[in-house]
């Protein structure tokens, strides 16, 4: 069998139903019913196809197809969780298009031979990050990045843990997988594709990112007897935070380059309208492709919060920070990838990644080959978020390329 | 029987036993279970004292005591809701030292005869407006200044409505009664009585307060993919409305008057630490005790808020206001209340209300006596709330002195 678009497209349909929202897009956060019914979809499909499915200690879902036997693994995946509102393409398509890519290439190795390499799709757990921190939880713990009793241990706001959600939905395990390598394809969640009128990403780099859990302590009091000298503001303080980071990426970015900041959780207490709050939590993140400007804004963003707790009156809590360094992916995998694009003619273009992947972990571990399909009008996060059938069906028709060499021997030499 | 401080304070610890916080508080937002215990409670200490316990169509609570058959009531009360870690003496204190001055007035006028008018003590629905806006409801629907109707719909962030709530703690009637005059004490919730050593407050006026309820609609998009210029940042644009409130304080405030503007409500959606939030909801007020300062403060709001939404690419949607213009309490009832606290040795002060209280409402219904006792270092909406006994019993003596003359009709002449 080779690539079919017409069962890929029906599957990609069937797959969509799973936590599907009013407008298009869907709702499976990690290790929730939801995630766990997609998964059980999937494994359903991958077996049908004739793959064995485990679950290694932190949910991580593998696919396992046997080309080669004893020889290490190429993976090719991303992810099946999203946001609360997330669209459908957003890491699903990448899973999914591995599925699909896996048994052409299995048929095709089945009949030429030639495999040094067996096949594991994979679908990582919690790269969303937004029932249970940090993002990409699934990658870190399997790279070693994070520990994994410590992941276990995490809570989700109502004080679940990531154990007790992945066993409620029966997804976790002891399988361990030895990697040779690693391939992805992805969204782009960004417009450069799509304004430069190519169908193909090949990710040269990582963005670096920092990102900053803050506490901030203040004195709770009424809003309307408080005068302003005497109150200790925990929401005054983090807006002005969340002011003050964007003013770092605008302070920060020029012609050379550029720093992003972002803050999108924000919880106050006690939340009420005439209570000055007590305490507020939040999530800051800056990036930056260039590491030194993105020492300099983040040391900015240092001063500036510092500034705002002298003021304030508050106390800022500094809390968990997760650093991801910019970092190139393997030349020879980009080198690879163009040149089955080419065989196939499709436009092509070398991008950098603003946003963090599963593949931002595994290229720190294996070679890794990282590639994008466009997004409509960069939107992404967001029910609305669109890559077309034909852009789908292209990458996974790169994709298949990709993965054929690289289990014959092409991209990393057999052990 | 005349004031006893004792079986007071023993009362107001029994009180204070009804959602308890760890810190010394009370959580007893309106309408809740142990809103109703409380109000159940209150019911039994009234009936075993001989008044007659009704409830009004928004759940006002009314104990009656008849000294002059078919006359018009004097009203005497406060709330016993509080906010979500509120402390033990907001409203509290002045619906029990309400239900004891009336107590000893009764038996005073029962003996000497005299009373003009019925006695009502009156606990207040929802003063405190966290779990159901707006504040001051069931004040605000007793004096005609919110349809109750309205206020029956009006749902909490469950979509539990009053109506569904008050019914399920049986708290709702359809009483009416007829006022005659109004007399509250309450505590500070400011310093100005600590600071000059006075034991009693005579509230002369209230501050103006504009209450504003405001949705910032922007697109949920990736944190990490989507570029600055991209973004539609509904959390960006709330943050800069909170700082320009307190740069709109700042600017307006000077050596002879205040503005006061506060945000203690804010809510971000979706809420993830890697989604550019879609909307935030917000509240802001603004306060001064001079009517061209507060309306030359909103005007500078709103030209910021203006700009906030030019420059950020958000749509930033105004709902409900709610205007509370600053108004003088009756000149006769402070003179009334002055010379009881002189005849009874207190040290009183004449001081402005910066929060809004019941009284706010009553004072432009019927001829209205605000009285304060002193709050530690003016914490308040707060665990660490504090007023001493020595001030709540001073406070209790001259509410009774007060309410003795008044339903003897030399505040308001009998009808």
């Amino acid at each position: 069998m080779t690539i079919d678009p017409t069962l890929f497209l029906a599957d990609f349909q069937s797959m969509s139903s799973f936590g599907a929202t009013p407008r298009g897009g869907v709702d499976r956060q990690a290790a929730t019913p939801t995630d766990g019914q997609t998964r059980n979809w999937f494994r359903g499909l991958c077996e049908g196809h004739g793959f064995s499915v485990e679950y290694d200690q932190i949910g991580n879902q593998f696919a396992l197809l046997e080309l080669a036997p004893g020889a290490p693994y190429v993976a090719i995946g991303s992810h099946l969780d999203s946001q609360p509102l997330g669209g459908r393409f957003d890491g699903a398509y990448g899973v999914l298009a591995a599925a699909h890519a896996a048994i052409a290439v299995r048929d095709r190795v089945t009949a030429e031979g030639g495999a040094v390499f067996n096949i594991a799709v994979v679908n990582w757990f919690n790269e969303e990050g937004c029932r249970f921190k940090p993002s990409m939880m699934g990658s870190s713990v399997f790279t070693g990045k994070l520990d994994a009793d410590l992941a276990l241990q995490t809570q989700d706001p109502h004080g679940i843990t990531v154990r007790e959600a992945l066993e409620s939905i029966g997804t976790i395990g002891d399988t361990t997988v030895d990697l040779a390598a690693y391939v992805e394809i992805h969204i782009e969640q960004g417009r450069s594709l799509e304004d430069a009128g190519a169908t193909i990403g090949l990710v040269e780099s990582t963005w670096g990112a920092n990102k900053y859990e803050f506490t901030v302590h203040g004195e709770q009091s009424h809003t309307g007897a408080t005068v302003i000298a005497d109150r200790r503001d925990a929401l005054f303080a983090a807006a002005s935070m969340v002011v003050a980071a964007r003013e770092v990426a605008e302070d920060h970015t020029d012609d050379d380059g550029m720093v992003i900041t972002s803050c999108g959780e924000f919880t106050v207490f006690p939340n009420s309208p005439v209570v000055v709050a007590s305490q507020v939590d939040l999530l800051i993140d800056v990036r930056s492709t260039d590491p030194d400007r993105l020492a300099r804004a983040d040391a900015d963003l240092r001063r500036r919060i510092e500034g705002i707790q002298a003021r304030s009156g508050v106390r800022i809590e500094r809390g968990a920070e997760h650093i991801w360094e910019a970092k190139a992916y393997d030349r020879a995998g980009m080198d690879l990838a163009r040149s089955c694009a080419d065989e196939l003619g499709l436009e092509h273009r070398v991008v950098r990644t603003l946003a963090g992947h599963d593949s931002t972990n595994l290229k720190d571990h294996v070679p890794t080959i990282m590639l994008f399909v466009p997004s409509a009008e960069g939107i992404t996060h967001n029910e609305l978020e669109y890559t077309s059938d034909e852009d789908m069906v292209a990458g996974l028709r790169l994709l298949e390329q990709v993965v054929g060499r690289v289990v014959t021997g092409e991209f990393v030499p057999e052990r």
